[in-house]
Formats: structure tokens, C-alpha cells, sequence
């Protein structure tokens, strides 16, 4: 039997300090520690600037025109989880705003990550309540076909399933599997350790092709210096 | 005869203290309010954030690349009007700069809504004149070809005719119809009263789910609940 | 022989002055000074408001998900220069970050201009390097295949050659060719010099259509100033 | 009253032998015509080459992912008539397929124009029924919201009248007020007749710069001649 | 461990006659019997008209500008299956030309399903191999970077197992996961089945109003006929 | 002095032997020989499948909405030229219709590549005269605003410059300069004679995996094959 239109109650989640050390370090460093994999698309916009967020993803698969199953999610999250909302067709309404908000905070949800539009930008500015979506549009939404909530969902061209970990700010979304969270947290945090002294080399005027060692590679694939033009053009 | 290109110096204007009582309510509760109508397509973006406005739209039809008929609506609006601008072909250029911001507020009109570009946004920023538009663009253009003025026009993918009221905020564009504005006003502010009890539940923990009765309509319309999917994958 | 793969150390710059009055005039008087040519596609936006540059440009050639040569160009760069980047095909890869803008500020380099992606936005912020790019994106890249820097480039729809002056603010990017400098800046400060008094009269409420005397050249393309429509529907 | 979900028996028609001239002569000879308006956007593209059609509108204004108000149209159009559908959002689901097309076939319609998608074009290929659409999907709709028939409507960007006439084929669709269709016709035969003869002295090697005398415009608007760029680049 | 680089070699398939059942029956067909799920975005096109085909999926994860695992995936499929190809950001590169589709072709493989873009389209169109991609272009690509065999993957927007049915035609393409074959195999001729009779009725100028008994929901729903709009206007 | 609107009478051009081998090999080969470097963005596509053509660019700059130096090109072109237009911003309209390609076949132009739209597409494939354009469209332009021809131009984002070669095919347009056609044309001859043993080896059944010894480099890479993920999913 074929059944799709399920709200799944219990899902597993990763460690929460590790899902803090996500938030903390960011999206542009979690995607290079797991390989540059589980960024969504670039169309996935912060409605304001400067949040920084990571927790557990409560999944829900919702039609165009139709937020019925944002309604269902909050029941099932828990504290610090973040909403992911893929859609069946592409779709800019504005399926959320700020009463949905409301009961989101107050069920302690952190945040929403939307593949739709979404409304109330300036109430929630004023909340604080951050959203990452692919549009913004007062176009309201009818709560007329179910979907489905802790399914595998595609969100932003990334696939999302429940209880995976999601990181999002200022430069995007980054999708974790739940198995990867330990592994992901240690290599993103050798990646930071590691950059602090490259910042304050770079600072002091060093050069990254020196402090990479790029410059005999670079002449190795090909890349000649010229001092000017009329080097090369002679022939 | 065919006179496209005509000013029209007499149009009806809504009553000014419905269509304040609309820039209050913004654009996504009138949307609601007239039945999910009227909103542009959400590429329409303000400038800067935080404007919310409304008035009786001076509507202009221009042509790419020219904006000779914004010189010619300043003189037939009235104080709190906002001007409106169709293009005859999609078009990107900067239509729209500080001078004739500068003109428009002499002439007591609060905004623009432009499906074209528009350019000085940082001067426009710290006047405060705010402009929903396609674009941003720094592109200049000519006064070469005549259009119209208070014609019914296409913005944003609506149409506006003269007189219709323009809502204008963080969450998009709404047109209401003149003869609409009363209706309209009524159901807004009935939707507005609703909505202050129904956010204190929810910012109370109660759930949208229980407050709009849904979990009956939800199961008849074949939502099932499962702790998790053990329950539904042993077939 | 076909030399791709070339960093050219020395290129011709213009009089720093020059270019410094170009930022204070901005992207659209400059685009207006210099006959409407020169602008970069809209879709190139800044990371920040209210930044405005001007600066001779470094002209890289970078490929899809490769900022090899984005490593190169500071070292070939002098004080004031902006770094422009044309890809090889279109991308929305993150290419540049906060350690090359670390890196970049240290050796002078005012900005950058890049006709794919960018990251670390928010710490861009709070450093206050200004990047205009065609996207911001958490997505890194690899240094495999060489470019070129300072061999001409074609980045948000303009070709640019180096030693151009770029000049970028909130409204776009604007590309001056380097001979063309002095005459732009002289067009462009006469353009400003002739807007003072403009501005204050349209502020006092004069009309442009009085103040560029437009009645009449309107009237002969064919404008007709009509009371209302019932005067033409009558037919 | 605000009565949005009509439908509307009778519509002035313009005159059948008209139409025809319209369509044998096409878009681009009508849009030209009609002094260049009334050109849908150029994503209404044909779902197979070389149709060519005109009729009069019935209009159709239907919701996102709902096809209803499609199954209304037939009963109110009479042979020869085209049946136009504007999207009250965006929208590319396929609203239309082969069994409606045999319906609209059977009652006269003689083709679609559709501001969403079609689908079973392989048979309505096959069918020679043309349809102008947004998108080619085989996404199905429902059947749950009520719209329009014969009121105004945009489609393409531009705003279609019930009775207005639509000329259709590979360079696009053209709206023409149901009024203006005497005077457009007649311009466009003026201007077909005109063409014949250019088209025998273009084929003959006269070069259109010279029939239409365009050398000395050219010189005043500032087009130089020059052998080559030294002549220029001494400087 | 996170193997993500993994080729898997044996993976379940559904019956051949019921997959060629689905391809008999076409995208528009099957997307409705599975309840208009599965169905990738429209931007997926067949690079020629009239292809039609059903197989099971050999999916491939791909890297923009790198089409190394389009190599390995041939050895992995059986007679009949199609090669789907996901790609870790958005790309429009030429992956898959005419000495792969001779490869393919050899193997037994039916057609090629990608979310990037084909080139050689002249050769591949003589050799009736079809292909539904996102773009056409001559760029080619390098061999560098591994991805993955027979994961799931999200193409067009729609998540792809590996053994899934995917259905493509003229109308689009869609996926119909490995365990639902039998269902919406059986729905979809239960469909056709109906169709039969409507199409007939419908030609012979019956009306799908009354076929489908729909003027009484209508008019429930607020549909309301009038004659002319004089009298709706008088208000 | 800055003289932009030039037309130069004089341009170097390749030997033309040369440039009808390039036609024969076609895009998605040459694009290869010279380096993966040259080729238009994918938007531009042809108006009819198979044409393929090369030729000497005469390049054209023009306005949008204007075709003036459309006019102006053909006096200047010789037997096998093919015009190139670029645009001074993003425009659709119809700039190229059937006159014009009568008086342009007239002087021996092959084809038209252009950076905006065209029409009369049916008359145009009737008279099997090749366009690559950015869209179709039925808008008529003007002739007001001088561009220049010969001068070199941004098209499809690349940059041509008059004499470079043009080679266009349904895969896409791909500029070679002038200076590198004998030494691409060797590279791509080679490529060719390289390609055909593989076509027979691969149609042979043989793997493009041993053909081109991928096995060993792929392992080095990181590919691990497993017979099912049950061997992965162990721990």
C-alpha cells in the first residue's frame, strides 16, 4: 500500500552541542568540511540579514497554494528544530507568516527553511524569527490537500530527510545526514582551527600564493607571467 | 479614432481614510481580504525595507528605455497619490532617479511602483521615498516616445486602472479596485479583529491545528499519523 | 602561438583623481556622462548597501567552481585597484570569501567585481569590503585549472580590459574605458554642476515638464491632454 | 456587489472577414500595424511551427494547478474563436491536453493561448490544434476553484478584452482591441503592399540603406566610416 | 564511514511489461494514475519531438563540468534501462554527446534522462537516441572529480532511486518509484480505459460541463452565467 | 577623441578553407580543439534543427529596440560573412525579419547571430536562412540610435571581435579568433581522426572505461564499487 499522507511523530536526532557547533561555524565552512556537498540553491534568500542557525530537520511536503502541513509540523518538533518545507511544483506563494510564526517560536522551532514564498517579512524581522525561502509574496494559501510531514522532501535541490541537520545563514543552506553530523563538526572545526593563522598571515600582507605553495603548481598547469603584452604578441 | 497616447487630467479617487486604513493593514490581510486578488507577481521588490504605503494610482504606460510620461504624471496627481508605471515590453533601465523623487514629493506623491528599473536607490533610501520595482539599474534613458497617462495599464502582471487603490509594503503590491475599497476595508478589518485573539493562543502554546479544528478535516482528507515508519514498511 | 594561460604584471592605470571623482559621481552619472554605455547587467548587485567605489581594474579569467586564479591577482595588484572576475561559463559558485578579503585588503585592493558567486557575506559586512557579484552562495571551489589575470574579460554582459576604471555603487557597475577617463569626468562633473539648481526647483514644485520646456515637443509627438475619457469615447 | 466569478454569454465580435485578413498577414506585420503594441511576452511560444491563426477571445481567467473555468469556455465560443486563459499567479501545470482540445475542436474553438502549461502535445500535434503556451507539463490539475469566462483578463503581459482579436503564430501572439480592428487591418495592408516591391529590389542587391535613404540620418545621428582603425586610433 | 563516491552494481528493477505498459501510456497518463507526484520540473525538454519511452533508472550523481561517472554508468545497466543524472549544482555544460550515446546505445541503454546539458543533438537526433535535459550546449567537459552510480539522486526536482520507473515523452518526464509500478500501472489503464468513451462523446460536440455533470458544483462554488455585463454593472 | 558609432569598411579575415573545415567538424568539436574556450551562452539557439554554418564575423553593436545598423552591416560584409550582433543591454525584440535576410543573402551573408530576437521565423526557415537568437519575438524596432559596426562586441558573453570566425550548429555558437584558425582547425582535424576508432570500438560494445583506461585513475579517485549497499550500511 501506497501511503503519502503521513505525519511521522518520532524521528531521531543528531547530538545538540554538535548541531550548535554547526550553527556557530557556519554554512560556507560545514559544506567544505563534508566534501561541498548538501548546499541547496542559491535562490534560498534569508528574508534579513544575519541570522545564524542550525537544528534538526521536522520535514514537510506541501502543495502549491496549500500550507496546510506547516500547520501540522509544530506539534511534532521539539526545541530547536527547524522546519524545511519542499513543495510538489514550483511555487512563490507566501505560505507563511507571522501567526504560523508565532506558534512556531512558541513550540520552539528555531527557524524556517521554505522552498515557496513566504509573508510578514517586516513582523518577522521585528520577531527575529529568521526564514530562508525562494520568494516573498503576501499571495495567501488555502489548507485544502494533505501532504505529508517527516518524509523525505526535496528543498532548494537538496534532498532533506527528517532529523538531518540544517545549517543556514547569510550565504545559504546546508543539508548534514544525520550519520555525517560527528564526522562533518570535527572536520568543519579543523578547518577553522586551521584558518586563524592563515587570516593573520594574509593580514600581515602574505600572500595565499605562498603560504599555499601555488605558485609552482600554477606554473606546472600552465600559467606563464608576462610583464606586459608585447611579450607575447611577436609572432 | 485610436488615441493611445493621451493624459487624462480627472480621475476618481477612493475615500483617504479607507485607503489609510488599508496601508495599515498591508498588503497580505488585503490580499486576504478581497479574496486572494489583485497581487502583483512577487519580483515586484522595495528598494529598502520597511515602507508600507497606500493611494489612488496615477497610472503611466511607458516605453523601454524611455521615461518621458514620469515627467508628465507629477502634474495630474494629487497629494498621497502613487504612481504606477506599465511597460509595453519587459525593460530593466533605471526609469526612476532622485530628481523626479525629488519632484514627486513636491507634488505630495508618496511612491512608485515601477515594472521597469529604478536608480539613485541610496539617495531615494535617505529621502525615504520608497519605489517597488523589476530592477535596480544605473541605465539611463531618453524622452522619445509618447505613452500614456491614466489609462488602464499591466504592472507587476495586474492590471490598474486610474483611481484603483495601490497597497504597497515589505510583502509586495496589492491593487484593489476603486469601486472594491469599502468592501474590501470592512472584510480587512473583520480578518484583523481575528486575528489578535488567535495570536495570543498561539504565542500561549495552543496549536493552529486545535484553534481551526483541523485534525478532523486533516483525517478525513486522509492524513495518517504513525510514530515512525516501521508501522508502514513491512508490507 | 596561442598564450592563454598569461598573468600580466604591468598594466596601464588612469590619474587617480580622476577615478576618485568618478566614485563620488557614481554609477549613474558617470553611465549618463559617458553616453549610456558601459553598465553591467542589473543582475550584478552589492553584498552591502551604500558602498560606492571607483578603481583601476585587475581583470581575471576564472572558470566554473575554480578561484585558482582569484590567488593570483592580488599580487599583481596596486593600492586602490578593484579585482573584476569573468568567468568562462555561467556560475553561482562562492569563489571568494573572507580570508582572500582579508588577504585582498592587505595589498590595497578596494572591492571586487565577480560575475559568479560570493560567501562570508555577513563578515564581508563587518569588514566593509564591498563585492558586487551575480550571486552569494555557501558553495566553495577547487584550484585546478588556470586562467588569466589582466588579458581583457567580459563580466556582467561588458567587456572590461585592464587598467579600466570600474565604478560601483548601490545602482550597479559601470566600466569606463581607460582612455575615455578624463572625458567622462569632465561630462559627468558639467551633468552634476547642471542638477544642483534643477533639484531646487523641483523641490520649490516647478515642473520638469516647465523646467526642460517638454509641452511643446510633447504635444508634436502626439500627446493629447484629455479631461476625462469621455471626451474620446464618444466615437 | 463585487461579483469576481462570472460568465459571460455574449461578446461583441469584430468582423469574421477582417480576422482572416489578420491572420494571413501575421504578428509581425499586425504588431507593426498597430504602432507595436499588443505584443504577448515571448515566452508564449507554439507547440509546433507553422501555425498561423486569428479569432476573436473568449477569455478565461483561471487559478494555479485548476482547470475548471477551461470546461466552461466551449459552451460560450462560436466557430473561429480562440480561447485566451490568464493565470491569476504563475503557473506552468499542463491545464489543457487532447481531450479538452477534441472538445474545443468539436465546438469551432480553433486554437489556445495560455499563460500556463499544455500537455499531450504530440497529439494535439498530430490533431493540428495550435496552442500558444508558457510551458509544455504533463502536470494534471484540479477541478475546485471558480474564475472567469469573458471578462478582461492578462495574458502574456498584456490585458485581453472578451471579443478583442488574437493573431498567433511562430513569432508570437498579438492582441488587438476589438475596436482598432478595421484600422489596423488596413495599415497592415498598406504596409504588406509596400513590402513587395522592397523585397524585389533587396533580392536584386540594392541595399535597404539606399531605399530608404538612410545614408545622410546616419551621417547627422554620427555614424563615421572609416577604411580601418589606424585612421582613429592615432591619438 | 560516509562512502559517498560508491558505484553500486546490482540494484532491483520492476517488471519489464509493466514498465513498457507505462510508456505506452505516456508522462500525462502515469503522473495522474500515481496522484500527480513524480513529475520533474518543465524545464526538462526532449532535445526532438515524438520520443516516448519507459525504463528502469541507473542513476548517476554528477559534478557540474564533469561527466567521468556518465562513463561508468553503462557498464552497470541492463538492456532497457534509462541513465538518469543528477548534478551537485545547477550546470548547463554539453555532458553527454554521440560517442556516449553509441556506448549507451551498445549497452542496451534506451535514453538518457540529465539536469545538465547534451550536445551532438543533429547526431543524436539521426540516431533517434533521445535525451531530455535542461539545456543544449557544445561545452564539454573534463574527467576529474568522482561522484556516485545507483544513489539517489534529485533530478529536474524530483528525488530519482535507482531502479525507479521514469516515463518520458513530449509532455515531460516523470518517475514513478520501484514498489508503486504495479499500482499506478493499474490506475493508468483504468484511466485510458475511461478516456476512450469521453473522447467520443466529447467530438461528437458533447460537452465536458455535462459529461462530467459539473454544472451544479459550479454554480455551488459561485459560478454565475449572465448574459452581458450590463447586468452585474448597474450598481 | 572617442568615436564610438564607427562602421569599419575594412576587416582581416581567415582563409576560407579553413573556415569550411571548421563548418564540417562543428561546435561541440571545435569548442574542444581550441581549448574548451569561445562558446556563446546556451540561450542562443537556432530557429530550425540542422543548419551549420561558419563564417567571418561582421560584427554589429546595436541598441535595443533599434535595428539601424542592421542596415548597415550587409554593405559591408563579403560572400560567406555572417553578421553578429551585440546588444548595449538585454533586449528580445524582433530585430531581423525577412526583408532584411533577402537583402543579406543578396550580398552573400550566411547567417545571423544575434544577442536579442528575430521573426518571420517561418519565412525564414522556408528560406533556409540560419539565426541563432536570444528569443523570438514579433516586436518591431526603430532606426534612431547609431551603433557601430566592426567594432568588437559582447554576444551570447563572449566577446567577438570583426574577422574572428563564427561556427554555429544546433549545439550552440563558438567564436574562434582570427589568429588561432589554423591551429584550431589542426586541432580540431586531429580530435576528429581521433574519434572515429573510438565510435566503432564503443559500437562494438567495448567500454569507454577501458578505451580510455579509466578504471586505474578512477580507483586512485576514490570510486569503490559494491554489489549493494547492504556491503556499505553495516555500520
Amino acid at each position: 500500500m501506497a501511503l503519502k499522507n503521513l505525519a511521522v511523530r518520532n524521528i531521531a536526532r543528531a547530538d545538540r552541542a554538535l548541531i550548535e557547533g554547526l550553527a556557530e561555524m557556519g554554512t560556507a565552512t560545514v559544506h567544505e568540511a563534508q566534501g561541498r556537498s548538501g548546499l541547496m540553491q542559491p535562490y534560498m534568500r534569508p528574508i534579513y540579514a544575519s541570522a545564524r542557525i542550525a537544528g534538526s530537520a521536522i520535514t514537510v511536503l506541501a502543495h502549491p497554494g496549500d500550507n496546510w502541513m506547516l500547520h501540522v509540523a509544530p506539534e511534532l518538533a521539539q526545541e530547536g528544530d527547524i522546519v524545511v518545507v519542499g513543495l510538489s511544483a514550483v511555487n512563490t506563494d507566501g505560505m507563511f507568516g507571522d501567526l504560523l510564526a508565532t506558534s512556531y517560536r512558541a513550540q520552539g522551532i528555531q527557524g524556517l527553511v521554505i522552498d515557496a514564498g513566504c509573508r510578514d517579512v517586516s513582523t518577522l524581522t521585528e520577531m527575529q524569527f529568521p526564514v530562508w525561502s525562494r520568494a516573498v509574496s503576501a499571495k495567501g494559501t488555502v489548507k485544502a490537500t494533505p501532504g505529508a510531514v517527516n518524509l523525505p522532501v526535496v528543498c532548494g535541490g537538496e534532498q532533506v530527510n527528517p532529523g538531518d541537520v540544517v545549517v543556514a545563514d547569510d550565504d545559504g543552506v546546508v543539508v548534514v545526514p544525520r550519520k555525517d553530523v560527528e564526522r562533518v563538526h570535527a572536520a568543519a572545526q579543523a578547518r577553522e582551527a586551521n584558518e586563524v593563522d592563515k587570516r593573520e598571515r594574509l593580514a600581515a600582507g602574505e600572500l595565499s600564493l605562498d603560504i599555499y605553495a601555488m605558485r609552482e603548481p600554477l606554473a606546472r598547469a600552465g600559467l606563464v607571467y608576462v610583464d606586459d603584452l608585447t611579450e607575447v604578441d611577436r609572432d
